[in-house]
């Protein structure tokens, strides 16, 4: 098939934004919930809207080391003339305080029944069984009140908020011990390319890695990917790689997502489904193309390892995010100023690597000199990417940036 | 035991940057290496330095679809005048470009022997078995040469990088399927406190969560936290919990750190081992304790969870990130104004937990109301925090900050 569309390239190429769009449009979240134990449920996302059922804490506390007493009983007291209290039994005995008692506290302690305060241990000085009291406390002094860090009922988190640590902390605190999140999209990662090896590759072999770079991907974006084998350029083989993972809830392609005459997956969405983009106006990397198959979206990354990336952060991961009913948060950035100019055409979202460096403590972006599609050690070896928008024509040297960390782990 | 310091506080607080250096002085890394397949490998630490043993592309191939030819043979091609070439054997086929032969080959092909450029297939017309050629093409032209992305021998990363998605497809190309990475450390996780529990809390009684969420950060940080049972505030039953995790890489309390009467931990450390530093110029959180026992780096946190997280990211993270080789990379930060001043004494670092807030297309960081180190609502809801450094008096209202996100995820 030799047709005049293959031979002159793509005629449109879509928008960043609008192709996201209309993958997005297409593509319905899950809905699948699974309860997940805390201990496990760092990173996941929630599926249901969380309430506390207890108040932490759960009962007026001492807030610091003392004596538990009846605030009215040290009125007046002070250095010079101590009010005397009686030391009474110890907290957790369950002896109400009465008048004129004290009973030690320690911070965090349940506050004795009858006590409304706590005089701190330094402002007192114990002789036999009476407690020499220093300085008058007023009502609720140095108590925290049940209730103080969370209320019964109050709200906590909204369904789509992802979890974390301290998280998962908190919706202990209030008793729970599991909470109902989405389940991790599932993602075929199909690999495809009649030159592809897993290892030790002949004349005219090349090693695959797109796969394994976009499973691990997949995987950091909350994904649940499934890494399949090489599939040949062969419009059947494709076709079948495609039909099987259609119990997925996305599907991704690299390779064979150009216009040349091996490149077959736009044509074998087509026949399956619809294909929804193909040619993005995003470089290096704007043979990417989009389709759905029988509702399960196909993202059809292109083969060269740096094209392949910068589509995958630019479409795949919002794809399983919204899939996955998770937000999609900017990536970190650092701010810098750039060292060289660099080229874009205007209409054209460029994603230029960069190296970040230090020049009298201050941030500088250099780019890297390759500036290819193929060349996979310009994006490993980078520190990440500058994205010149597209409204912009390049941009100059000394200009201040922010390099995007698209691949920052904790 | 009742002893003056107890009574009066801690004498001396330790500032941040000093605590943190001593404890890393006592700690040694722990040197312990695995390999590990390149599927598995992301997020974790390379234990050695990783040259390619074979250069990518491992030939010389054609950069665009065409046909492969001497370029010699098509010197004054033109559109007007087109060079006559024969089509000769298929690309693989290991037949030599002899003068005047074209192969057909596509992007990626290897450049069959005899070859040294390619024409791109717009600049040919096939009548039968000839080829037209319409331009020139000089030596090398559209062929990607071997090592182009990477040489062999090549150095790619130093040990103590830790390896991102991008890193491992770069890995597998020039032919490695697995790394020699650290171990994760190992940390013991030991929640103390008698007022703890782990569910159903009764009166006087309080939810165990600062085991849970620091065993969560340790994971996140490249560590492997075993997450130990409460043990309650006495010396005999915390000594033996400490000794029964001497052959972790690390051991982390939370809870009983401070100067009180059941503060015991710094005494149980003093008694094993050393005591480095207790009390810390940090708020919220100085009554945290460092010390090191038969070579275990062991971090006594304080009980209040706002004050354990504070010095869980100040101290254990760089602990477990030296002990196990790993870098310790600064947070991602957002650029933000300061919507109301933050008060913090000189000499003592203070964490001010703040939510952020666009105005007006600008960030806005609006510390949060409750700054005690109890209320852990107050981190968990929050989006980072803002540090103002030991030599700052407070920051004033409208002053720009970076807010720090400590639990960022991708």
């Amino acid at each position: 098939m030799h047709d005049d569309r293959k031979r002159s390239g793509f005629k449109t190429r879509t928008r960043v934004d609008d192709a996201r769009e209309r993958l997005l449009d297409a593509a319905a979240p899950h809905e699948r919930t699974e309860r997940v134990g805390l201990t496990r449920a760092d990173g996941r996302t929630l599926a249901e809207r969380v309430t506390a059922p207890n108040p932490v804490p759960g009962y007026d506390r001492a807030a610091m080391d003392g004596w538990a007493v009846r605030a009215a009983d040290t009125f007046g007291a002070s250095g010079r003339s101590p009010t005397v209290l009686r030391m009474a039994g110890a907290a957790g005995d369950d002896a109400p305080v009465g008048p004129s008692d004290a009973v030690r506290v320690h911070t965090g302690s349940a506050l004795p029944e009858g006590a409304d305060a706590v005089v701190m241990i330094e402002q007192t000085e114990r002789v036999g069984d009476e407690i020499e009291v220093f300085d008058a406390v007023s009502e609720g002094e140095n108590v925290g009140d049940a209730g103080e860090d969370v209320e019964a009922d109050q709200l906590l988190f909204e369904p789509g908020h992802t979890l974390r640590p301290s998280d998962l902390g908190l919706l202990k605190s209030v008793g729970l011990d599991r909470v109902r999140a989405f389940e991790p999209p599932t993602v075929g990662v199909l690999p495809t390319g009649e030159e592809l090896v897993q290892s030790d590759p002949g004349p005219g072999e090349v090693i695959e890695t797109n796969g394994l770079t976009v499973s691990t991907l997949a995987s950091r974006w909350g994904g649940a990917p499934t890494y399949r084998d090489v599939v040949t350029d062969d419009f059947d083989a494709l076709r079948a790689a495609i039909q099987r993972d259609l119990t997925k809830d996305v599907i991704v392609t690299t390779g064979g997502s150009s216009v040349g005459e091996r490149d077959l997956l736009p044509e074998v969405i087509d026949e399956l489904g619809e294909v929804l983009v193909h040619g993005v106006a995003l470089k290096p990397g704007h043979p990417v193309a989009l389709g759905v198959v029988e509702e399960t979206p196909v993202v059809s990354l292109p083969g060269y390892p740096v094209a392949c990336i910068v589509n995958a952060v630019q479409f795949l991961r919002p794809l399983v995010k919204h899939v996955g009913g998770m937000a999609c948060p900017p990536f970190p950035t650092t701010e810098a100023r750039l060292a060289r100019k660099i080229s874009s055409e205007p209409g054209t979202r460029t994603f230029a690597r960069v190296e970040l460096d230090e020049e009298n403590g201050e941030q500088v972006a250099v780019p890297t000199r390759t500036s290819g599609s193929g060349i996979l050690s310009s994006v490993a070896l980078a520190d990440g990417w500058v994205v010149v928008p597209d409204s912009q024509e390049g941009l100059p040297e000394g200009q201040r940036v922010a390099v995007e960390h698209w691949e920052w782990s904790a």
